[in-house]
């Protein structure tokens, strides 16, 4: 087992990384006592891991409650979010229950919504059950459900208490979901450690191989950045922004295409190399770095060609839906912009360049 | 104008207290610069106060949106809380936005929730129009809906920037809001303050009859005492619990009768006589200020005989309600109680003494 520390003064808390942890009870061992536990997964999760978890915590708690929400992205929202509530106050949960989240972002930022807003605040602990949640959600407190006008529009800054990887759940992932996992785990190289990309590159094939030597270093390198960069912005006014690359060109096809046609992870993957095209036409990138992306990207067995939103005005269509991104000001659109190979940067862009580059990125051939 | 700050650290804010605030720019001058305002009060309120604080916000800011909710406490829901996340959306409204609660308590409360969530948090002002929301709602940074199972039990600690009570406005409360706002103005005095509790005493009629000079003194005290609390224990940890004295068995009054029936003061007033009854046999407090309280209760035109909840169990169904409190815990309902005049201290009592309270003051007569 491995520990990244997320260094946040009063709301610090350890990441546990290894295979088989959410069935030993040693894994919950450092969490405050409760009047009872609520564990929130989802139809798909539940079957496959919410027992080993109940047996852990029913070990330190005297209460263990469940509720098992739909899977996919499209039922992120406010009546999904309704469910964890109805079994709280119908469970009488008081302030001193904990809630654990069982599967992967959705479930997370479900959770750690509910968390937040139920009596105003109680704790929770993330068990993320997919990489994309092990290397990026499942960290760093941000919560929330999606609006039909914009994606993560509802939410809170809520830190768990705990995060618990267990390496062991990533062996049923579907291949098409490890993959877009794979695409969270990629975007560290670019923003913050080339070693790293150049690492990627190196293991690409045993990490699609499930090897979980591979798998380990993935999730533990990907964790210790992120703690990195979250330790210095926590509410993200400055550097946390820069996690969010690939993802202003993800979220509109994300919301585009309707929630859970594309999944969250294949968004990213083609919006990185969408933001990586727009940083070579400002002249911050070459295209040979462009090329290099494209190529990991594709070797994660993500799509790499951006789907067509709009048959009449697709660059319009997009700009529109990215226009509503958290991170625009005033309609201004900001970018998590690729300036040099390891470092990134947030600013704006001319419409008629990111046009060009939604149309080349859109392309049939 | 006179001025009181809460102090919270890196969040405190001044509250403003004085006639005709609303109508004034200057009132303004300390906000920060904003892409855009939005306004958010109810149908009640909108034609009476929104042109004035409209016209003071356009001086200061470009856009200046509004939105108008439904009236009354059965109205603070998820449903009508969409209403201002719509306007958000559909207006642009970004990160710098700003929002401005427009109304009383639940105007106040869901807008400052819908600010606590929106894109995970941007700024918001108390411009509260109503006595209860002036002495106590809109200041400390509770916020929050009802859920059908329990009142305000979704929210978030979220504080404003500031908060402008401008006397002016209760010049059109009706003479029923007038009585629900003194009786959060008279639970100042046994908790904290029982030289505050003999000048209510000398200048009830005079505060009924919305003599500004009192009307000034009242609110201004109330915000004084409540900053003192808040500034100690913003979250509720332990001592800001004793601003709930009146609110436990209040809450199962209005959320027993059906929201809107009672309102939030009248339940606080007659939940404060149940509270100081059940001191009393609880020999933390004496019959001669149980007598005082009732007498003054009565004399803010309030109603001193608490429902009928349910013809077969009544006591049952107070208890119900009651364990899905928010200070409840392990089922056990903690209730604020007087232990000596001036003095609040919270704990449990056995259900037999609760009922016989409940008994006595549901009687008929």
């Amino acid at each position: 087992m491995q520990t990244v520390f997320i260094e946040l003064g009063d709301r610090s808390y350890p990441i546990v990384i290894g295979p088989g942890l959410l069935g030993m009870a040693s894994s919950f061992a450092t969490l405050p006592p409760a009047t009872s536990a609520l564990i929130v997964t989802n139809t798909t999760v539940e079957p496959l891991y919410a027992q080993a978890l109940r047996t852990s915590l029913e070990a330190k708690y005297a209460k263990v409650h469940g509720v098992v929400l739909p899977d996919g992205e499209e039922h992120k929202s406010w009546t999904t979010l309704n469910l964890i509530f109805d079994a709280l106050l119908s469970q009488g949960c008081d302030r001193t229950t904990i809630l654990f989240a069982l599967g992967g972002g959705v479930v997370g930022d479900m959770t750690g919504f509910a968390a937040a807003c139920y009596m105003r605040g109680v704790p929770f602990v993330q068990v993320p059950t997919t990489l994309l949640a092990q290397v990026d959600s499942s960290v760093g407190g941000k919560t929330g459900i999606n609006h039909p006008l914009g994606k993560n529009m509802l939410g809170a800054f809520h830190q768990p208490l705990l995060v618990v990887c267990d390496l062991a759940t990533l062996a049923t992932l579907p291949a098409r979901e490890l993959s877009a996992g794979l695409a969270e785990v990629i975007k560290y190289g670019p923003i913050y450690d080339m070693a790293f990309m150049g690492w990627l590159e190196a293991h690409m094939d045993a990490l699609r191989a499930r090897d979980q030597a591979a798998l380990a270093h993935a999730v533990r390198r990907s964790c210790e950045i992120k703690a990195e960069v979250v330790a210095q912005d926590e509410r993200e006014s400055g550097l946390r922004a820069i996690l969010n690359f690939g993802h202003t060109f993800g979220h509109a096809i994300e919301s585009g295409m309707g929630y859970g046609v594309w999944l969250h992870g294949e968004g990213v993957g083609v919006g990185m190399l969408m933001a990586a095209e727009l940083s070579r036409r400002l002249n911050l990138l070459d295209a040979a770095f462009c090329a290099r992306l494209r190529a990991l990207v594709e070797r994660a067995g993500l799509p790499v060609r951006a789907p067509v939103l709009d048959a009449q005005d697709n660059a319009g269509r997009y700009l529109e839906l990215m226009r509503v991104d958290k991170k625009a000001q005033a309609g201004d659109i900001r970018f998590v912009l690729i300036d040099g190979p390891g470092k990134a940067v947030v600013r704006g862009a001319p419409d008629a360049l990111v046009r060009e580059v939604i149309d080349l990125c859109c392309a049939t051939d």
